[in-house]
Protein backbone atom coordinates (compact mmCIF):
# COMPACT_ATOMS: atom_id res chain seq x y z
CA UNK A 1 0.00 0.00 0.00
CA UNK A 2 1.21 3.18 -0.94
CA UNK A 3 0.98 6.13 1.69
CA UNK A 4 0.38 9.65 -0.15
CA UNK A 5 0.99 12.94 1.33
CA UNK A 6 -1.23 15.98 0.04
CA UNK A 7 -0.85 19.60 0.81
CA UNK A 8 -3.93 21.33 0.05
CA UNK A 9 -5.47 24.78 -0.06
CA UNK A 10 -9.00 25.70 0.23
CA UNK A 11 -11.54 28.64 0.50
CA UNK A 12 -13.49 27.89 3.30
CA UNK A 13 -16.09 30.01 2.58
CA UNK A 14 -18.59 27.07 1.06
CA UNK A 15 -18.05 24.29 3.56
CA UNK A 16 -18.91 23.02 6.83
CA UNK A 17 -15.48 23.01 7.57
CA UNK A 18 -12.86 20.32 7.25
CA UNK A 19 -14.42 17.01 9.10
CA UNK A 20 -16.60 14.65 7.06
CA UNK A 21 -20.60 15.07 7.91
CA UNK A 22 -23.23 13.45 6.36
CA UNK A 23 -25.74 16.58 5.29
CA UNK A 24 -23.65 19.76 4.34
CA UNK A 25 -20.81 19.90 2.15
CA UNK A 26 -16.73 19.37 4.14
CA UNK A 27 -13.63 19.59 2.85
CA UNK A 28 -12.69 16.14 3.80
CA UNK A 29 -15.94 14.79 1.94
CA UNK A 30 -15.36 15.96 -1.24
CA UNK A 31 -11.73 15.33 -1.21
CA UNK A 32 -12.53 11.79 -0.59
CA UNK A 33 -15.11 11.86 -2.86
CA UNK A 34 -12.61 12.88 -5.80
CA UNK A 35 -9.94 11.13 -4.75
CA UNK A 36 -11.67 7.68 -4.76
CA UNK A 37 -13.04 8.45 -8.20
CA UNK A 38 -9.10 8.25 -9.42
CA UNK A 39 -8.26 5.56 -6.87
CA UNK A 40 -11.38 3.27 -7.76
CA UNK A 41 -12.33 2.79 -4.18
CA UNK A 42 -13.24 4.60 -1.01
CA UNK A 43 -10.54 6.21 0.83
CA UNK A 44 -9.72 7.76 4.29
CA UNK A 45 -7.99 10.72 4.45
CA UNK A 46 -6.14 11.75 7.74
CA UNK A 47 -5.77 15.41 7.81
CA UNK A 48 -3.71 17.52 10.49
CA UNK A 49 -6.16 18.83 12.17
CA UNK A 50 -10.23 19.86 11.81
CA UNK A 51 -10.35 23.30 10.49
CA UNK A 52 -13.92 25.00 11.26
CA UNK A 53 -16.21 26.00 9.28
CA UNK A 54 -15.77 29.24 7.13
CA UNK A 55 -11.74 28.97 7.87
CA UNK A 56 -9.68 28.75 4.80
CA UNK A 57 -5.81 26.67 4.52
CA UNK A 58 -3.11 27.63 2.12
CA UNK A 59 -1.44 24.35 3.39
CA UNK A 60 -3.30 22.15 4.80
CA UNK A 61 -1.50 18.52 5.12
CA UNK A 62 -3.34 14.90 4.52
CA UNK A 63 -2.81 11.85 4.08
CA UNK A 64 -4.22 8.71 2.90
CA UNK A 65 -3.30 4.78 1.85
CA UNK A 66 -4.19 3.12 -1.29
CA UNK A 67 -3.12 0.51 -3.68
CA UNK A 68 -4.00 2.68 -6.95
CA UNK A 69 -0.15 3.32 -9.00
CA UNK A 70 -1.12 6.50 -10.84
CA UNK A 71 2.67 8.40 -10.50
CA UNK A 72 2.18 11.83 -8.63
CA UNK A 73 1.92 14.15 -11.00
CA UNK A 74 -0.43 12.82 -13.19
CA UNK A 75 -2.23 11.73 -9.80
CA UNK A 76 -2.19 15.34 -8.67
CA UNK A 77 -3.02 16.99 -11.96
CA UNK A 78 -6.10 14.29 -12.64
CA UNK A 79 -7.50 15.20 -8.94
CA UNK A 80 -7.28 18.85 -9.69
CA UNK A 81 -9.23 18.56 -12.42
CA UNK A 82 -11.96 16.93 -10.47
CA UNK A 83 -11.88 19.19 -7.89
CA UNK A 84 -14.07 22.50 -7.45
CA UNK A 85 -12.07 25.57 -8.15
CA UNK A 86 -12.21 26.53 -4.00
CA UNK A 87 -10.38 23.01 -2.83
CA UNK A 88 -7.01 22.49 -4.81
CA UNK A 89 -3.93 20.63 -4.27
CA UNK A 90 -0.88 22.04 -4.58
CA UNK A 91 1.55 18.81 -3.62
CA UNK A 92 1.05 15.09 -3.69
CA UNK A 93 3.64 12.59 -2.95
CA UNK A 94 4.71 9.03 -1.50
CA UNK A 95 5.59 9.32 2.34
CA UNK A 96 6.84 6.63 4.46
CA UNK A 97 4.75 4.09 5.96
CA UNK A 98 4.65 5.60 9.58
CA UNK A 99 3.82 9.53 8.36
CA UNK A 100 0.12 10.56 9.37
CA UNK A 101 -0.38 13.69 8.98
CA UNK A 102 -2.18 14.81 12.14
CA UNK A 103 0.38 12.35 14.58
CA UNK A 104 3.40 12.96 12.82
CA UNK A 105 3.28 16.49 12.92
CA UNK A 106 5.30 18.81 15.31
CA UNK A 107 3.80 22.38 14.91
CA UNK A 108 1.31 24.55 12.70
CA UNK A 109 1.61 27.82 11.69
CA UNK A 110 -2.41 30.12 11.75
CA UNK A 111 -2.62 33.64 10.50
CA UNK A 112 -5.53 35.51 11.18
CA UNK A 113 -6.79 38.97 8.65
CA UNK A 114 -8.51 41.64 10.29
CA UNK A 115 -9.58 45.12 8.82
CA UNK A 116 -9.82 47.78 10.84
CA UNK A 117 -10.92 51.10 8.86
CA UNK A 118 -15.00 51.80 8.96
CA UNK A 119 -15.42 50.64 5.39
CA UNK A 120 -14.22 47.14 4.53
CA UNK A 121 -13.41 46.44 0.89
CA UNK A 122 -16.47 44.40 -0.50
CA UNK A 123 -12.82 42.35 -2.28
CA UNK A 124 -11.77 41.59 1.17
CA UNK A 125 -14.80 40.43 2.70
CA UNK A 126 -14.34 37.07 2.09
CA UNK A 127 -10.74 36.48 3.84
CA UNK A 128 -10.55 39.70 6.51
CA UNK A 129 -12.95 40.02 9.59
CA UNK A 130 -13.82 43.78 10.05
CA UNK A 131 -13.21 45.31 13.88
CA UNK A 132 -13.70 49.15 12.73
CA UNK A 133 -11.48 51.02 15.40
CA UNK A 134 -8.32 52.42 16.12
CA UNK A 135 -5.60 49.88 17.14
CA UNK A 136 -2.95 50.32 19.34
CA UNK A 137 -0.04 47.24 17.79
CA UNK A 138 2.49 47.22 20.38
CA UNK A 139 0.31 46.59 23.23
CA UNK A 140 -1.12 43.97 21.26
CA UNK A 141 2.48 42.26 20.69
CA UNK A 142 2.65 42.70 24.19
CA UNK A 143 -0.30 40.89 24.99
CA UNK A 144 1.05 38.28 22.49
CA UNK A 145 4.49 37.77 24.04
CA UNK A 146 2.84 36.46 27.23
CA UNK A 147 1.62 33.37 24.89
CA UNK A 148 5.34 32.27 24.13
CA UNK A 149 6.14 29.07 25.54
CA UNK A 150 4.05 26.58 27.53
CA UNK A 151 1.08 27.44 28.73
CA UNK A 152 -2.30 25.80 29.68
CA UNK A 153 -4.44 27.53 27.29
CA UNK A 154 -7.95 26.66 28.68
CA UNK A 155 -9.11 30.55 28.43
CA UNK A 156 -8.74 30.36 24.78
CA UNK A 157 -10.69 26.52 24.12
CA UNK A 158 -13.84 26.10 22.81
CA UNK A 159 -15.86 25.37 25.97
CA UNK A 160 -16.95 21.64 25.69
CA UNK A 161 -14.67 20.75 22.77
CA UNK A 162 -12.42 17.74 24.61
CA UNK A 163 -10.82 15.17 22.55
CA UNK A 164 -8.97 13.08 24.21
CA UNK A 165 -7.43 11.74 20.81
CA UNK A 166 -6.25 15.09 19.80
CA UNK A 167 -5.18 16.08 23.80
CA UNK A 168 -2.52 13.04 23.92
CA UNK A 169 -2.44 13.18 27.71
CA UNK A 170 -1.74 17.21 27.22
CA UNK A 171 -4.91 18.92 28.67
CA UNK A 172 -5.04 22.50 27.41
CA UNK A 173 -1.12 22.10 27.51
CA UNK A 174 -0.09 23.64 23.90
CA UNK A 175 3.42 25.67 23.15
CA UNK A 176 3.90 28.75 21.58
CA UNK A 177 6.76 29.69 19.40
CA UNK A 178 6.35 32.75 18.06
CA UNK A 179 3.35 35.36 18.05
CA UNK A 180 2.95 39.14 16.18
CA UNK A 181 0.75 41.18 14.86
CA UNK A 182 1.79 43.49 11.95
CA UNK A 183 -0.02 46.38 10.04
CA UNK A 184 -1.43 45.36 6.80
CA UNK A 185 0.87 46.47 3.47
CA UNK A 186 -2.26 48.74 2.87
CA UNK A 187 -2.66 50.24 6.63
CA UNK A 188 -6.38 49.06 6.42
CA UNK A 189 -5.54 46.90 9.52
CA UNK A 190 -3.44 44.10 10.66
CA UNK A 191 -2.21 40.27 10.62
CA UNK A 192 -1.84 38.27 13.70
CA UNK A 193 0.90 35.23 12.96
CA UNK A 194 0.61 32.32 15.76
CA UNK A 195 2.96 29.28 15.07
CA UNK A 196 2.73 26.64 17.87
CA UNK A 197 2.94 23.08 18.81
CA UNK A 198 -0.62 22.20 18.50
CA UNK A 199 -3.74 24.02 18.96
CA UNK A 200 -7.09 23.86 20.67
CA UNK A 201 -10.45 24.37 18.91
CA UNK A 202 -11.02 27.83 18.32
CA UNK A 203 -7.87 28.68 20.28
CA UNK A 204 -6.66 31.20 17.59
CA UNK A 205 -9.92 33.02 17.20
CA UNK A 206 -10.83 33.12 21.10
CA UNK A 207 -6.96 34.84 21.34
CA UNK A 208 -7.93 36.78 18.46
CA UNK A 209 -11.53 37.95 20.09
CA UNK A 210 -9.41 39.06 23.75
CA UNK A 211 -6.26 40.57 21.58
CA UNK A 212 -8.99 42.83 19.57
CA UNK A 213 -9.94 44.11 23.42
CA UNK A 214 -6.77 44.99 24.02
CA UNK A 215 -5.99 46.64 20.97
CA UNK A 216 -8.97 49.15 21.00
CA UNK A 217 -8.57 49.66 25.41
CA UNK A 218 -11.14 47.76 26.40
CA UNK A 219 -8.41 45.69 28.04
CA UNK A 220 -4.91 46.04 29.10
CA UNK A 221 -2.19 43.94 28.91
CA UNK A 222 -2.62 42.72 32.26
CA UNK A 223 -5.94 42.48 31.92
CA UNK A 224 -5.03 39.82 29.18
CA UNK A 225 -2.43 37.77 31.35
CA UNK A 226 -4.69 37.12 33.90
CA UNK A 227 -7.13 35.97 31.47
CA UNK A 228 -4.22 33.33 30.29
CA UNK A 229 -3.29 32.51 33.69
CA UNK A 230 -6.88 31.96 35.48
CA UNK A 231 -7.58 29.05 32.35
CA UNK A 232 -11.43 30.06 32.81
CA UNK A 233 -12.81 30.22 29.05
CA UNK A 234 -15.46 32.65 30.56
CA UNK A 235 -12.54 35.11 31.50
CA UNK A 236 -11.78 35.73 27.25
CA UNK A 237 -13.61 37.73 24.90
CA UNK A 238 -15.79 36.55 22.01
CA UNK A 239 -14.83 34.08 18.86
CA UNK A 240 -13.67 35.98 16.22
CA UNK A 241 -15.17 35.15 12.99
CA UNK A 242 -13.60 32.25 11.41
CA UNK A 243 -12.99 33.98 7.74
CA UNK A 244 -10.18 35.56 8.59
CA UNK A 245 -8.33 32.56 10.07
CA UNK A 246 -6.08 30.60 7.63
CA UNK A 247 -4.09 27.48 8.31
CA UNK A 248 -0.77 28.66 6.75
CA UNK A 249 2.13 25.72 6.99
CA UNK A 250 1.78 22.51 9.02
CA UNK A 251 5.58 21.41 10.51
CA UNK A 252 6.68 18.03 10.46
CA UNK B 1 -30.57 70.64 -6.06
CA UNK B 2 -27.28 68.57 -4.69
CA UNK B 3 -24.78 67.23 -6.28
CA UNK B 4 -23.57 64.23 -4.50
CA UNK B 5 -20.24 62.55 -5.43
CA UNK B 6 -19.51 58.98 -4.23
CA UNK B 7 -16.57 57.07 -3.87
CA UNK B 8 -17.53 53.72 -4.17
CA UNK B 9 -15.63 49.96 -3.91
CA UNK B 10 -16.83 46.92 -5.61
CA UNK B 11 -16.51 43.20 -5.72
CA UNK B 12 -18.02 42.57 -9.41
CA UNK B 13 -18.61 38.72 -9.31
CA UNK B 14 -21.84 38.57 -8.97
CA UNK B 15 -23.12 41.62 -11.16
CA UNK B 16 -23.66 41.95 -15.24
CA UNK B 17 -21.09 45.22 -14.77
CA UNK B 18 -21.58 48.55 -13.86
CA UNK B 19 -24.58 50.05 -16.23
CA UNK B 20 -28.18 49.29 -15.39
CA UNK B 21 -29.97 46.56 -17.24
CA UNK B 22 -32.93 45.13 -17.47
CA UNK B 23 -33.14 41.56 -15.87
CA UNK B 24 -29.38 40.78 -14.07
CA UNK B 25 -28.14 42.57 -11.32
CA UNK B 26 -25.98 45.80 -12.13
CA UNK B 27 -24.30 48.14 -9.98
CA UNK B 28 -26.06 50.92 -11.31
CA UNK B 29 -28.94 49.33 -10.75
CA UNK B 30 -28.43 48.25 -7.17
CA UNK B 31 -26.54 51.42 -6.28
CA UNK B 32 -29.62 53.54 -7.52
CA UNK B 33 -32.39 51.57 -6.18
CA UNK B 34 -30.67 51.69 -2.64
CA UNK B 35 -30.17 55.43 -3.02
CA UNK B 36 -34.32 56.15 -3.98
CA UNK B 37 -34.64 54.38 -0.61
CA UNK B 38 -32.69 57.16 0.96
CA UNK B 39 -33.54 59.98 -1.10
CA UNK B 40 -37.23 59.05 -1.43
CA UNK B 41 -37.85 59.23 -5.17
CA UNK B 42 -35.54 57.78 -7.92
CA UNK B 43 -32.06 58.73 -9.08
CA UNK B 44 -30.31 58.74 -11.91
CA UNK B 45 -26.83 58.26 -11.01
CA UNK B 46 -23.72 59.18 -13.91
CA UNK B 47 -20.77 56.82 -13.03
CA UNK B 48 -16.91 57.54 -14.43
CA UNK B 49 -16.77 54.55 -16.57
CA UNK B 50 -18.87 51.52 -17.18
CA UNK B 51 -17.01 48.36 -16.05
CA UNK B 52 -17.41 45.41 -17.92
CA UNK B 53 -19.31 42.16 -16.10
CA UNK B 54 -17.12 40.75 -13.34
CA UNK B 55 -14.90 43.77 -13.08
CA UNK B 56 -13.77 44.86 -9.36
CA UNK B 57 -13.26 48.40 -8.48
CA UNK B 58 -11.28 50.04 -5.33
CA UNK B 59 -12.57 53.38 -6.10
CA UNK B 60 -15.30 53.94 -8.77
CA UNK B 61 -16.65 57.57 -8.44
CA UNK B 62 -20.39 58.38 -9.58
CA UNK B 63 -22.73 61.49 -8.83
CA UNK B 64 -25.96 61.95 -8.64
CA UNK B 65 -28.59 65.03 -8.00
CA UNK B 66 -31.11 65.11 -5.15
CA UNK B 67 -33.30 67.52 -3.38
CA UNK B 68 -32.71 65.11 -0.29
CA UNK B 69 -31.20 67.05 2.94
CA UNK B 70 -29.70 64.11 4.98
CA UNK B 71 -26.38 65.32 5.95
CA UNK B 72 -23.03 63.77 4.10
CA UNK B 73 -22.51 61.30 7.45
CA UNK B 74 -25.37 60.03 8.14
CA UNK B 75 -26.20 59.78 3.83
CA UNK B 76 -22.95 57.58 3.62
CA UNK B 77 -23.89 55.31 6.85
CA UNK B 78 -27.18 54.12 6.07
CA UNK B 79 -26.35 53.81 2.39
CA UNK B 80 -24.03 51.22 3.36
CA UNK B 81 -26.40 49.40 5.98
CA UNK B 82 -28.70 49.14 2.86
CA UNK B 83 -26.48 48.21 0.30
CA UNK B 84 -25.42 44.63 0.17
CA UNK B 85 -21.75 43.47 1.43
CA UNK B 86 -20.31 43.61 -2.31
CA UNK B 87 -21.08 46.97 -2.73
CA UNK B 88 -19.69 49.80 -0.26
CA UNK B 89 -19.39 53.49 -0.02
CA UNK B 90 -15.63 54.79 0.93
CA UNK B 91 -16.80 58.26 0.46
CA UNK B 92 -19.64 60.77 0.03
CA UNK B 93 -19.59 64.41 -0.34
CA UNK B 94 -21.00 67.22 -1.81
CA UNK B 95 -19.47 68.27 -4.61
CA UNK B 96 -19.76 71.64 -6.91
CA UNK B 97 -22.80 72.05 -9.17
CA UNK B 98 -20.37 71.39 -12.70
CA UNK B 99 -19.19 68.35 -11.71
CA UNK B 100 -20.08 65.20 -13.30
CA UNK B 101 -18.12 61.97 -12.98
CA UNK B 102 -17.48 61.04 -16.57
CA UNK B 103 -16.70 63.98 -17.94
CA UNK B 104 -14.58 65.92 -15.28
CA UNK B 105 -12.57 63.07 -14.89
CA UNK B 106 -8.82 63.18 -16.58
CA UNK B 107 -7.78 59.91 -15.95
CA UNK B 108 -7.77 56.47 -14.45
CA UNK B 109 -5.89 53.93 -12.75
CA UNK B 110 -6.90 49.97 -13.76
CA UNK B 111 -4.88 47.18 -11.96
CA UNK B 112 -4.56 43.47 -13.61
CA UNK B 113 -3.34 40.82 -11.47
CA UNK B 114 -2.53 37.65 -12.58
CA UNK B 115 -0.93 34.07 -10.89
CA UNK B 116 1.31 31.97 -13.21
CA UNK B 117 2.12 29.34 -10.83
CA UNK B 118 0.77 25.93 -12.05
CA UNK B 119 -1.85 25.63 -9.58
CA UNK B 120 -3.76 28.81 -8.48
CA UNK B 121 -4.41 29.68 -4.65
CA UNK B 122 -8.24 29.00 -3.95
CA UNK B 123 -8.70 32.16 -2.33
CA UNK B 124 -7.16 34.05 -5.08
CA UNK B 125 -9.47 32.97 -7.82
CA UNK B 126 -12.00 35.49 -7.64
CA UNK B 127 -9.75 38.34 -8.05
CA UNK B 128 -6.74 37.14 -9.87
CA UNK B 129 -6.43 35.36 -13.37
CA UNK B 130 -4.37 32.21 -13.83
CA UNK B 131 -1.87 32.37 -16.66
CA UNK B 132 0.38 29.50 -15.71
CA UNK B 133 3.85 29.53 -17.43
CA UNK B 134 7.27 31.58 -17.09
CA UNK B 135 6.92 34.84 -17.20
CA UNK B 136 9.86 37.62 -18.26
CA UNK B 137 8.83 41.05 -16.70
CA UNK B 138 11.41 43.17 -18.11
CA UNK B 139 10.48 42.02 -21.73
CA UNK B 140 6.54 42.84 -21.00
CA UNK B 141 7.75 46.17 -19.05
CA UNK B 142 9.52 47.03 -22.50
CA UNK B 143 6.40 45.96 -24.42
CA UNK B 144 3.87 48.20 -21.85
CA UNK B 145 7.10 51.04 -22.07
CA UNK B 146 5.76 51.41 -25.92
CA UNK B 147 1.97 52.56 -24.94
CA UNK B 148 2.96 55.62 -23.00
CA UNK B 149 2.10 58.51 -24.62
CA UNK B 150 -1.09 59.37 -27.23
CA UNK B 151 -1.58 56.38 -29.53
CA UNK B 152 -4.63 54.96 -31.27
CA UNK B 153 -5.56 52.30 -29.41
CA UNK B 154 -7.80 50.93 -31.92
CA UNK B 155 -5.80 47.14 -31.89
CA UNK B 156 -7.30 47.15 -28.21
CA UNK B 157 -10.64 48.07 -28.25
CA UNK B 158 -12.93 46.03 -28.04
CA UNK B 159 -14.36 45.13 -32.09
CA UNK B 160 -17.80 46.94 -32.64
CA UNK B 161 -17.99 49.12 -29.31
CA UNK B 162 -18.27 52.75 -30.82
CA UNK B 163 -20.19 55.09 -28.30
CA UNK B 164 -19.39 58.68 -29.53
CA UNK B 165 -20.89 59.89 -27.05
CA UNK B 166 -17.94 58.20 -24.95
CA UNK B 167 -14.90 58.75 -27.61
CA UNK B 168 -16.12 62.99 -28.24
CA UNK B 169 -14.82 63.19 -30.77
CA UNK B 170 -11.22 61.63 -30.43
CA UNK B 171 -12.00 58.09 -31.72
CA UNK B 172 -9.82 55.16 -30.03
CA UNK B 173 -7.15 58.02 -29.32
CA UNK B 174 -6.09 57.99 -25.36
CA UNK B 175 -2.71 58.90 -23.41
CA UNK B 176 -1.22 56.55 -21.46
CA UNK B 177 0.82 58.53 -18.74
CA UNK B 178 2.22 55.14 -16.72
CA UNK B 179 2.43 51.37 -17.38
CA UNK B 180 4.07 48.69 -15.31
CA UNK B 181 4.31 45.32 -14.73
CA UNK B 182 5.78 43.91 -11.12
CA UNK B 183 5.93 40.60 -9.31
CA UNK B 184 3.81 40.09 -7.01
CA UNK B 185 4.56 40.03 -3.53
CA UNK B 186 4.84 36.01 -2.94
CA UNK B 187 5.89 35.97 -6.40
CA UNK B 188 3.14 33.73 -7.68
CA UNK B 189 2.24 36.39 -10.48
CA UNK B 190 2.11 39.56 -11.50
CA UNK B 191 0.49 42.73 -11.32
CA UNK B 192 -0.35 45.54 -13.87
CA UNK B 193 -0.25 48.89 -13.43
CA UNK B 194 -2.21 51.02 -16.18
CA UNK B 195 -2.56 54.87 -16.13
CA UNK B 196 -4.01 56.97 -18.60
CA UNK B 197 -6.47 59.92 -19.53
CA UNK B 198 -9.05 57.12 -20.48
CA UNK B 199 -9.46 53.50 -21.67
CA UNK B 200 -11.28 52.01 -24.62
CA UNK B 201 -14.09 48.96 -24.09
CA UNK B 202 -11.93 45.96 -22.93
CA UNK B 203 -8.46 47.99 -23.73
CA UNK B 204 -6.75 47.37 -20.77
CA UNK B 205 -7.68 43.52 -20.74
CA UNK B 206 -6.90 43.12 -24.31
CA UNK B 207 -3.45 44.83 -23.76
CA UNK B 208 -2.58 42.58 -21.10
CA UNK B 209 -3.94 39.52 -23.20
CA UNK B 210 -1.14 40.42 -25.83
CA UNK B 211 1.24 40.66 -23.05
CA UNK B 212 1.17 37.56 -21.54
CA UNK B 213 1.75 36.38 -25.07
CA UNK B 214 5.24 38.62 -24.75
CA UNK B 215 5.55 37.30 -21.72
CA UNK B 216 5.76 33.74 -21.75
CA UNK B 217 7.96 34.62 -25.40
CA UNK B 218 5.11 33.57 -28.03
CA UNK B 219 5.60 37.18 -29.07
CA UNK B 220 8.15 39.55 -28.75
CA UNK B 221 8.02 43.50 -28.07
CA UNK B 222 8.77 44.20 -32.13
CA UNK B 223 5.58 42.15 -32.58
CA UNK B 224 3.56 44.12 -29.45
CA UNK B 225 5.01 47.66 -31.38
CA UNK B 226 2.84 45.69 -34.92
CA UNK B 227 0.33 45.37 -33.05
CA UNK B 228 -0.12 48.61 -31.22
CA UNK B 229 0.86 50.52 -34.70
CA UNK B 230 -1.59 48.40 -37.09
CA UNK B 231 -4.38 49.50 -35.30
CA UNK B 232 -6.23 46.25 -36.13
CA UNK B 233 -8.17 44.70 -33.02
CA UNK B 234 -7.50 40.93 -35.12
CA UNK B 235 -3.97 41.35 -34.57
CA UNK B 236 -3.61 41.75 -30.72
CA UNK B 237 -4.16 38.62 -28.67
CA UNK B 238 -7.43 38.18 -26.52
CA UNK B 239 -9.40 39.62 -24.26
CA UNK B 240 -7.53 38.52 -20.56
CA UNK B 241 -10.71 37.17 -18.23
CA UNK B 242 -12.68 39.98 -15.98
CA UNK B 243 -11.91 38.47 -12.60
CA UNK B 244 -8.56 39.81 -12.55
CA UNK B 245 -9.37 43.68 -13.22
CA UNK B 246 -9.65 46.65 -10.86
CA UNK B 247 -10.80 50.23 -11.19
CA UNK B 248 -8.75 51.48 -8.66
CA UNK B 249 -8.72 55.43 -9.23
CA UNK B 250 -10.28 57.78 -11.08
CA UNK B 251 -8.60 61.51 -10.77
CA UNK B 252 -10.20 64.80 -11.22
Amino acid sequence: MRNIKLLIAFDGTAYSGWQRQKGPPTIQGVLEDRIAIMTGGPVTLHGAGRTDAGVHALGMVANFHTAAKIPCRGFMKGLNSLLPDDIKILGLEDAPTGFHARFSACGKTYLYQAVTVPVIMPVKRLYYSHFPGEFNFSRMNEALALLIGEHDFSSFEAAGSRDPQIKRGRGAVRRIFAARVTPLVDDSGFMVMIHGDGFLRHMVRNIVGTLVEVGIGKKNVDNFAKILYCRNRFAAGATAPACGLFLREVFY
